[in-house]
C-alpha cells in the first residue's frame, strides 16, 4: 500500500478527513486487504467497492435529479399549453413547491390521491427520446444547474472527502462502482467529471427503453414505464448482475442502502461498511429522516459511521483543507 | 495501430485468419478508427466491441449450457427418486435425447404440450442455490465437461480466430463485451480463461435472484423464475443499461443478433458488423438454421460474413496454424 505522509512533502491520503476512528478504519482496512501474506489479503480483482450516490457522494437535499425533471415539466408546458392546467406541470410552471410537498405528505399518510398525476409526470417526462437525446439533455443540465441553497453548481456538490476516498481505493487496486437509487443515465453524464467513475460502473434506476430498428440501424427509445427502482434489496441483485462479484467495501447513507451493506459482508473475508451521517447544518444539512434503521444497524453491527461535522475538515472541494 | 508482421519475426495479428475480405475488413476498420486525425477516428473510451457467445465465440451444437443442465437433472433425480418418473428428469436420467428433440419439434409445430415440464425443469434446476453456489458448480462443470462429438473439453471449444480478434481489438484500445443469450453466471466462470474477458463484461440471460438478509449479512438466492432472456431486441437495451454507450463493433451469428448489429451503426460514426457463418462440416458444423434472416440482412447491408471454412485456417487452438 502506498501511503505517503507530510514528511515526504506529499499530500497525505484522505487529506480532507480529520484524524479519528472513521478515517483510521478506512486506512486500517485498506492495509489489511492489500498486505500480501496477510490472512485478510484480497486479490485485486476481488477489490470491489460500491457507493450509493445521493447523500453518500453528493448532496440529496433536494434530490438533484428533481431539478432536472422540474425543468423538463416547464419545458413540456411551454410546448403544450394544455399541460399548464394539469398537475404536476402546473405546479412546476407556478413553482408551487407546496403542491409537491403536500403530495408527498399525503402519500406518507396513506392518501395516494396525487400519486397518479405525479407518477404520470415522472414517467412521461422523457418519453420518446432516444437514450442519446436524454444523455445530451442531462449533460446540458449539469453545465449550468445550480443548487438552490448551497449556491453552487450541482456538479460541485460532490463531497471532497468521498472523492479522496475513491482515489485512495483506486490507488490500492479497488474498482469503484456507483449503485444509486437515482437515474442511471442521469448520473452517468457527470460521474466521470465529479468522481472519476466511468459510465459502465454506474448502476442506477431507469425507465424502460426499447429498441426500434430502422433499416440498417435503430435507436433505443425511452418508454413511459418504470424499468427498475434500484434501491433496498434490489441493490445487491443489481451489483451481482453487473459485476458478478460481492463487494468488500460498501458506503451508503440511508435505509435503502442496508441490503447493499449487508451483502458486502461474507465472513471470513473482511468487509468495510460506511454510513455517511448528515449532522452538519452549517456546511451541508442535518437530518436523520430515512436513515433511522441504517443508523441503528450501524450501531448494532459496528459499521463505520462518518460524522460529516466531526470527521470531515471540509465538505466541498471549494473549501480550504483545515490542518 | 500496432500491426506487426512476419518480417519482424513476430506473430502477425489475426494469424489464424486466411488473407481475404473478412480479415482485411477488420484490419481496415481498426486502422480507420485508431488513426488520429482521420475523420473516422474514435477515441478509446468509445471503442466498444460486443460479441455474441454461442456460435460466435464458441460452438453451439449442442448448446453447451444444456450439458450442465442435463447433469443437474440427473443429480436432482438421484437425490429425489420421485423425479425419475417425471419429465424432463426422466429423459435426463435415461439419456433419452429423443424426448428433448420431440419436445422442441412439437414446440415449433405449435404443440406446447411438453413445454410446461421443460420450463419447470429449467427454472427449478438451480432454485434455492446462492449465486456463489451456482458459480462454483459452473466452474466445476468446466473443469471436466467434454463436447460429445468434438471430443474436447468445452473450455477448449472457443474459436481461436475469434480469440485472436479479441486480443487484436484490445491491443487497439477496444473494450470487449460478451452479450449472450446464454446464461450470464455460467459464461462468467469461463470467459476469463477462454476469452480474457472479465466477469463484469459478460452480459447474458439469467433467472431471477433475490437478496435474503441474515443478520449482518445475507445471500442472493436463485428463484424458479426467468429474469431475462437476453436475445434479439433486448441485446441493445442491455448493452445500454450496462455500458451506457453504443458499440462500434458487433459480432454475431444468428437472427437473435440482428438488433445488436443494427444498434452498432450510428452514422456518420463508423461501425463494423461481423456474422460468423457455419459452413465447415469438417472442422466444426455446417448449418444455417436460425441465421436465415441475419445472413439475408448481411447481404443487404454489407455486413462482413465470416466463412469458417474459407476465412479461418484453423478453428480451434489445438490445431496448427496453416501458413
Amino acid at each position: 500500500m502506498q501511503i505517503t505522509d507530510d514528511k515526504q512533502h506529499q499530500v497525505k491520503p484522505l487529506n480532507s478527513w480529520n484524524e479519528g476512528a472513521a478515517r483510521q478504519s478506512i486506512i486500517d482496512f485498506v492495509k489489511r486487504v492489500t498486505t500480501e501474506g496477510s490472512p485478510d489479503f484480497v486479490p485485486v480483482p476481488e477489490r470491489i467497492a460500491v457507493f450509493d450516490n445521493d447523500g453518500t457522494l453528493w448532496c440529496e437535499q433536494p434530490v438533484i435529479q428533481l431539478a432536472q425533471i422540474l425543468g423538463r415539466w416547464e419545458e413540456m408546458a411551454r410546448q403544450d399549453p394544455a399541460l399548464r392546467d394539469q398537475q404536476p406541470w402546473k405546479a412546476a410552471v407556478d413553482k408551487d413547491w407546496t403542491w409537491f410537498r403536500t403530495a408527498i405528505t399525503k402519500h406518507y399518510g396513506g392518501d395516494e390521491s396525487d400519486m397518479p398525476a405525479l407518477s404520470k409526470g415522472l414517467l412521461t417526462a422523457f418519453e420518446g427520446l432516444t437514450t442519446e437525446d436524454f444523455a445530451g439533455r442531462a449533460a446540458a443540465f449539469f453545465r449550468t444547474g445550480t443548487h438552490p441553497t448551497l449556491k453552487r453548481l450541482y456538479r460541485d456538490c460532490g463531497y471532497a472527502p468521498m472523492v479522496e476516498l475513491l482515489r485512495f481505493l483506486e490507488a490500492n487496486g479497488f474498482a469503484n462502482y456507483i449503485v444509486s437509487g437515482g437515474g442511471r443515465d442521469f448520473i452517468r453524464q457527470v460521474a466521470g467529471e465529479i468522481y472519476g467513475i466511468p459510465q459502465e460502473r454506474v448502476i442506477g434506476s431507469s425507465t424502460a427503453i426499447a429498441f426500434h430498428e430502422q433499416g440498417d440501424g435503430g435507436d433505443l427509445l425511452m418508454k413511459a414505464k418504470l424499468d427498475v427502482f434500484d434501491d433496498g434489496a434490489l441493490k445487491p441483485t443489481r451489483i451481482w448482475s453487473r459485476i458478478g462479484k460481492r463487494p468488500i467495501f460498501a458506503a451508503g447513507n440511508s435505509n435503502g442502502d442496508i441490503p447493499m451493506l449487508q451483502f458486502a459482508n461474507r465472513p471470513p473475508r473482511p468487509a468495510l461498511r460506511l454510513l455517511v451521517f448528515h449532522d452538519d447544518a452549517a456546511r451541508e444539512f442535518d437530518y436523520v429522516s430515512g436513515a433511522e434503521r441504517s443508523l441503528a444497524l450501524a450501531k448494532q453491527y459496528g459499521w463505520t459511521v462518518i460524522s460529516m461535522k466531526n470527521d470531515w475538515n471540509r465538505v466541498f472541494a471549494s473549501e480550504e483543507v483545515k490542518k
